[in-house]
Order: structure tokens, then sequence, then C-alpha cells
């Protein structure tokens, strides 16, 4: 049985189960300031469950990967939502899957087009941040606070990431 | 009296007083990710006061300003913060000003290095968003929610926006 996955374009639709697409493209926008700026309004909302917690602001500089990768695990956020925003043009992966009773199903793999950012809703299994041939600087909106809000489920066979047809 | 107000260099320290500079520079970082990823962690916290308020992610796109410019008002919004996070590595002014009894004092302006962004706290005083010389995009988190969050404040003379010495 193969271990491949087949990177796919990121979607809205194909995205919607596990969280936000964040992009300009095809999102509605308002001008604001005296019509001097754009707004595409409310792209993502963040989560930050329970006393104590807040949503925070913070920077991350990726190591770069080369395809075909070897994804050993996954992780997630059950406290919150976590969201990356590309601060550079460059596609990178973002890996993704269904919850089947507590442990993550067979992955979900999407490539991003230039300067698209993703929000993985709270507990949502997804890859760690995945820039593809360069480093990759992101700004990341997630939630701090007390609780465990880390969980991660290695596999007993890593799946395989690969480009797409 | 003049009105001109000459940009200077954004630090921390000086832009402490009205909120935070998003930047790696000058901020400790830790390894996430197995060691592939290296976290500026917390450079800025979301306020969202008022019940049913959450914190969004938005995208704009700030149409460019020319040096020296006109600065005929400013804003606030009482009921949360707003950060701005530049896609680009261009810089762009940030101006704000101490609230003097409910209206705004005499402006400071900043100019920022290559990959920097603001936070503006709750209630702070600052202008519209200012790419210099190119459009820009940003990402913005702030505020969604009941209640009246804009405050505006024309002056009777415009202050002058120049570059620094």
């Amino acid at each position: 049985m193969t271990r491949d996955i087949a990177l796919r374009p990121l979607t809205r639709a194909a995205f919607a189960p596990f969280g936000d697409v964040i992009a300009a493209a095809g999102a509605r926008s308002h001008p604001i300031n005296g019509g001097m700026c754009d707004r595409h309004h409310a792209l993502a909302a963040a989560e930050a469950l329970g006393e104590g917690a807040r949503t925070i602001i913070s920077l991350g500089r990726g190591r770069p990967y080369a395809l075909p990768l070897d994804l050993p695990m996954l992780e997630r956020h059950p406290l919150g939502s976590q969201a990356w925003i590309p601060l550079h043009d460059r596609p990178f992966a973002v890996i993704v899957a269904p919850d089947e009773g507590g442990r993550p199903g067979t992955p979900v793999a999407f490539i991003t087009g230039p300067g698209e950012g993703v929000n993985y809703h709270a507990n949502i299994w997804h890859a760690p941040v995945t820039p593809l041939g360069a480093p990759g600087d992101f700004a990341i909106i997630d939630r701090d606070g007390p609780g465990t809000n880390l969980e991660e489920f290695t596999f007993s066979t890593p799946w395989r990431i690969v480009l797409g047809a």
C-alpha cells in the first residue's frame, strides 16, 4: 500500500474542514481610510479557549524541506487556532488530517499559491510549518495561556509527501 | 510655528508608550518543530474588549503616500488593539500621538525598518496605514464585535510629515 500523498493546490473549499485560507484573491474587500486602503475583512478569526487565554502575535523562521518529504508526525492545539501568514511569496506545504477517534486519519497535503496563508482551527491535526526549497518567515497568530495546548501523534510508518501530477 | 514633524527610526523603546514593534531583530527566539523553526514568541498580544468581541485576521492593501505628506487627522480604536504586519520589505510610516484630554497631542512619526510591523494598543491615536512610494500589503490583526470602535480627530491645521535629517 502506497504511503505517497500528492500535493494539491490550496483552495478555500478543500481547506474548509480544517480552517481558513488567508488570501486576498477571491475575497471581497471594502475601502477604508478615505479610500486609501482596501480591506479584506475577517478572513479568519482567532480562537483562544479557556480562562486566562489570550491571542498573541509571534514571528517564525522555518527551515526548508525538499520534496519528496517524509511526514513522521502531526500535531494539534486543542485550545486554540493557529494562523501562519507568509512574509514572502514562495509556496509552502500545508498538511492536515481529519481526526479519527483521537488520532489523525490519512493526511491531505496542499501547496499554497503566492502570498496565501492559513489558519488551522482549534484541534485540527497539522504538520509543522513546511517551507519548500528556501527558508520562510511567517507571522503566527495563536493562543497563549495556561493548560496543555499541544498534542502530537507519531505514525508507525511515515507518510511521504510528493509533488502532484 | 512649524507644523513639520520629522520621521525617526522605529525602536521598541520609543514606540513602547503606543504599542509593540513586531520584528525578529532584537527579540529572543526559541526552537520549535524539532529545531526546524525559530519562534519569536509573543511579540504582541491582541486586545478585544467587550462582550461578543473577537480577534480577527484581515488583509489590507494600502495606496502609497509621498513625502512630505500632510497629516489632517488621526484615529483610535477604544475597544481593541490593531496590528499591521507588512507582507513586503519596504519601509512605511507609523504616526501616533499621546492623548491629551481626549484629543491627540503633537504626533510622533516613525519610519519602519525592513519587515518591521507594529501593534497599536487599544485607544492609541494613530494615522491610517501609510506606505511610502509604492503600494503595500499588510496582515491586520484587530477586533471585531459590537460597539463603536472608531474615533476620529481632525486637526484644525494639518501636520506635515517630513523625512528626517
